[in-house]
């Protein structure tokens, strides 16, 4: 290099050795956090080892009491002005928990009952455990399809009824058991599995799935499929349709839904009756049961629910069944239904904490679930979550805290103990219709639209699990909804594409010349990037084949046309976006390396993240390129540039 | 803001306008390529569209015939010079080629001949299409066992040979027709789905169990099991020792391949003599024919080959079976064997390539391997491939170009016609010496150990494809080895995390503080980075808790400690390494939004990617934060504060 006079050259020595030095950062960054090391930062709380973290829970048995049990917290400042309004939402929640959990207990195949007891007990352990305060605990229309559609495989709910119900109740312990077990060991993050998108298609099949379902009882119908797609449902209808059919029952149901949807409206148009939709499916089977009361209109060939079992929830431990052939099979029906449920429990707990401005824990309220499961399987309750419409209810009508919760539960008790002789002559066409006033909450046309506007493959999922749902069956709908989304993370890891970079004016910082077209490119060098966040096995020998070709092709554009342009001599790869890289990645890049030495062209890397330079430093790779690592595009432009004029 | 004296004002305004500008350069981005195009572009060469495409080839169909045939470039500068080089190459070629090719005909399971034939046709074609030039063509060992372990679930070798011939040629045509589309379609990526580390396994867990089938012959058992794992195999060779063995076989066949492995000893310390290791094998085989036929051995036990049928390679294509209920498997099998096959000649080939500084095409090199097993499965052969073994030797007897191939190819036909009646007193034992003198070259323990070093995961993938295989078959061994590296890439790119960055002092740089303990934070400023490349449903929530975790433990230190720390006000994301998001992740990343203004601080992204800005946009999150999105995180820092201080 030219001698000039001695202050720049000065200057220039204190500018090159702060390079140096930060070049020497770079490369003497300290080993990353091992796999393992990783592994249990996501199991464990963050920064706390396993040794700390019993150490600290011993010593603060009680924060780790009130930690599980928040009603401790809350109940202190519970005031009289609260309970009202909790008492109002519980009782209004009440009205509508009554024939909806009858009806779902009818969509799970099982006696009426059961949906009331799903009622009692869950509602009340939440409400000690849980900290989401909007939530309305009990049975849900998707999870109790999801559990009839899978039970029934294996054991048949018409012709051993008895065999199916413990066979439920055996489910419901394992989805609490796996519920809790995620809950403890900060599993959470398996529920999110579901992306939002499936479970946008999933709900909105399910929901299709469910009032196909109710076409049995709104149409009075005796013989009915087992099978929940929509063609053999359709099949088994227009069958039956021709057979046996009474339409009494469909003009009672049809009049009522009617009148259901009708209050909604109202309820919608002025905000002060909220709680008249509420109560309608109440009011609804109140009228329907005394119009066929009075009338004896069941003699006329309308279906009525008859006898429903009077008294409080019966223990049901000695109907769990773990030394049968089939309990693996309800264990493993136990894992699909307790992530749905989970997820659907997380996502109706998660939005209202976001309307009302606070946090719930995942972790914690998957324990409280899946201790509310296990207990409820003890009490003959099937399997119950978070209602996305009752939870809807509970925050319009004001609740305050889990107490509306509890005051649910004991008006449950209360119709359990006193009201059920009166249900004798409801019609079945009712339930029908209560349960199908829920279904349009389910499909979220809005939703999909905006997923279909934002990404497309995303879509992909959505309608997956939408037709998977509808046309095969449930389950189908879930495993497509899962495995699109997974394909998704791969596609779009493994990308394969290079960026140009070129220099932003007025910054120092170097972007994609097609999207910031204002972006200048430094001619004899050419600055890359990597597309993807993973250079790997599937993605790394095109990306170098690509970088050859543009090395090569504007290598051929400045030798043959000489107009003026000065061919590549320096490829400088911008890793900051690399997250990781794996061994099939760093082979490619060394064979870069050799292709671009052959033809006269140098390599540097800039700005590595800590796994790829630690790995570049095991792979002795950063010898290979003779440390051409820098921080900045800027300093390895500078550094490389002067070490070729000092050469020649 | 306080008014100060001009000429510092009007510089602040201009650098303001500077900014202003800047940020609108982020959000008045193009709009980026559709997922069609993206599509479209891996697909078909860079920058052309269908049209053109076709429109380019259709008026030079010289350039599109050269390209298809390479011998008619290279033939052109062919010298005497170059001949003599591949005529020495070609016959050394030759000499290993034949003992190898009827010992791999025995391991696929059929008549030694179709060994011959297969090292006839293939080589032939691929001189002429082919791009690589050290590539030797031929069956292969593992394509062998793969071939022979998969068709014979379908057929039985022993009872129906000539089913399982035909069936064996059918699948032939298959692999040829599904590598001729690969190659067509630009599928080459395909084969890069077998990651390396997988390969390491995988050809391990192969030569192992090929070792192991050698048992059969090198003991002369007559005995042997159908199975390929090991513990099938040891317990077949165990049992039938028990029966009937014979020493002679076992002695015959172990002294030649000490011979063997003694001149690649020998070969190895002098490089002179790289001949003696690729003649050993012909030597070998010439030797105890020769002892056999002198002593009249096959009479006291030692099997020989007997007949191996005279003449140039009949013509099969009435032998394929189209309609048949087995063509179905043979296309099922066709397209592993052809992902296999492809897998091993392409790293065959660009391994050479590099060492000799070209480049290979890997489409093209998919058409001609395509056309090669089409072409030969209408004659007679079975899948031919690049082989690990004769390439190396090929390439270090000098070949200069695919010549050497033909060489070989008349070699072969010179033999097919005249010599096959002198290896009727051949012994098997020295066909496993053979065949186990190849097997140390597929076991890279160097490789396995690199992997190991460099990255744990990927040696996962290699330990289980080499386990599956060597306990399961050849097939789970392969599936293992898939499903692994795919399993890798999810969990590498959605492990969740966020990454605090503080200033590189001497730049404008914000680099994670674990990885640079010398970067400085700015307090009232949170600057964090995404650990992934993808913000999607599988790790947005947790990101989202771990941001707000960060936030309030910083609030919480701030309020009670007093210790005059200040209390976040600003939370900066730098987007700059987020490849993509999808809807799960905006929706988090408003939950975030929205959870951060209600405790008073703000929030800003910096750097977003093409892709992310644009979803940002079409979500309308952008102006839910009031456009604060910005190149840099300095200008971000100042805009934010500013904005603060003006406002208070």
């Amino acid at each position: 290099m030219a001698l000039e006079t001695s202050t720049p050259q000065e200057l220039l020595e204190l500018e090159k050795d702060g390079r140096a030095e930060r070049t020497k950062w770079v490369l003497s960054a300290p080993d990353p956090p091992s796999l393992w090391r990783e592994l249990m930062d996501l199991v464990l709380p963050e920064g706390r080892t396993l040794p700390s973290l019993v150490k600290n829970c011993g010593f603060k048995p009680l924060v780790w009491f009130q930690a599980l049990f928040p009603i401790l917290c809350w109940s202190r400042n519970y005031t009289a002005r609260k309970f009202r309004n909790d008492l109002l939402a519980g009782l209004t929640l009440a009205s509508l928990c009554i024939p909806q959990s009858i009806g779902y207990a009818t969509l799970a195949r099982l006696d009426p009952q059961y949906g009331l007891y799903t009622s009692v007990v869950p509602p009340l352990i939440y409400a000690v455990m849980g900290t989401s305060r909007e939530i309305a605990i009990g049975p849900v229309a998707v999870v109790s399809l999801l559990l009839a559609s899978m039970v029934q495989k294996v054991e048949n709910p018409v012709e051993n009824p008895d065999a199916y119900r413990n066979l439920v109740l055996t489910t419901t312990f394992f989805v609490g058991i796996f519920q809790a077990i995620s809950g403890l060991f900060r599993l959470g993050f398996l529920v999110d599995f579901l992306s939002h998108s499936a479970v946008v298609g999933f709900m909105a099949g399910a929901a299709i799935i469910i009032g196909l379902q109710q076409l049995k009882g709104l149409l009075g119908l005796t013989h009915f499929t087992n099978k929940t797609d929509i063609i053999s449902v359709l099949k088994a209808t227009w069958i039956s349709v021709h057979h046996s059919w009474n339409p009494l029952n469909c003009i009672l149901g049809c009049s009522f839904l009617c009148f259901i949807l009708i209050t909604r409206f109202v309820g919608k148009k002025k905000k002060k009756l909220y709680w008249l939709p509420a109560m309608a499916p109440l009011i609804s089977v109140i009228l329907s049961t005394l119009i066929v009361y009075l009338t004896r209109a069941d003699k006329h060939g309308i279906n009525i629910i008859k006898h429903i079992k009077r008294g409080l929830n019966p223990s049901s431990i000695h109907q769990l069944q773990f030394h049968d052939s089939r309990t693996m099979d309800a264990a493993k029906i136990g894992i699909v239904v307790a992530v749905v449920a989970l997820a659907e429990a997380l996502a109706v707990g998660r939005s209202f904490a976001s309307i009302k401005g606070y946090r719930i824990d995942g972790n914690k309220e998957m324990i409280a679930m899946g201790i509310m499961n296990t207990l409820g399987s003890f009490s003959s309750c099937y399997v119950a979550t978070g209602s996305f419409s009752r939870s809807a209810v509970n925050f319009s009508a004001g609740c305050e805290t889990a107490m509306s919760n509890i005051v649910m539960s004991i008006t449950v008790i209360v119709s359990l103990e006193l009201f059920t002789k009166l249900l004798y002559f409801t019609p079945t066409a009712i339930l029908a219709s209560v349960i199908l006033s829920a279904l349009p909450g389910l499909v979220d046309l809005n939703e999909a639209y905006k997923i279909w506007k934002i990404d497309k493959l995303d879509f992909l999922a959505c309608i997956g699990a939408f037709t998977g749902v509808l046309f095969v069956s449930v389950e189908i709908g879930l495993l497509v909804a899962v495995t699109v989304s997974f394909l998704k993370i791969i596609i779009t890891t493994i990308q394969p594409g290079i960026e140009v970079l070129g220099r932003i004016p007025g910054t120092e910082i170097f972007c994609n010349v097609d999207q910031y077209p204002m972006a200048i490119k430094s001619n004899p060098v050419l600055v890359l990037r990597f597309r993807s966040g993973l250079i790997c096995f599937a993605n790394a020998n095109f990306v170098k084949e690509k970088i050859m070709k543009l090395v090569t092709e504007d290598q051929e554009d400045g030798n043959t046309k000489h107009n003026g342009k000065i061919s590549v001599q320096l490829v400088i790869l911008d890793m900051s976006n690399l997250v990781n890289i794996d061994t099939s990645g760093i082979a490619s890049l060394q064979e870069l390396h050799k292709n671009l030495i052959s033809n006269g062209i140098e390599l540097a890397f800039v700005n590595p993240r800590w796994q790829v330079i630690h790995k570049l430093k095991l792979a002795n790779f950063v010898e290979k390129i003779r440390g051409k690592v820098f921080l900045t595009v800027e300093e390895a432009v500078d550094a490389c540039l002067n070490a070729k004029i000092s050469t020649i």
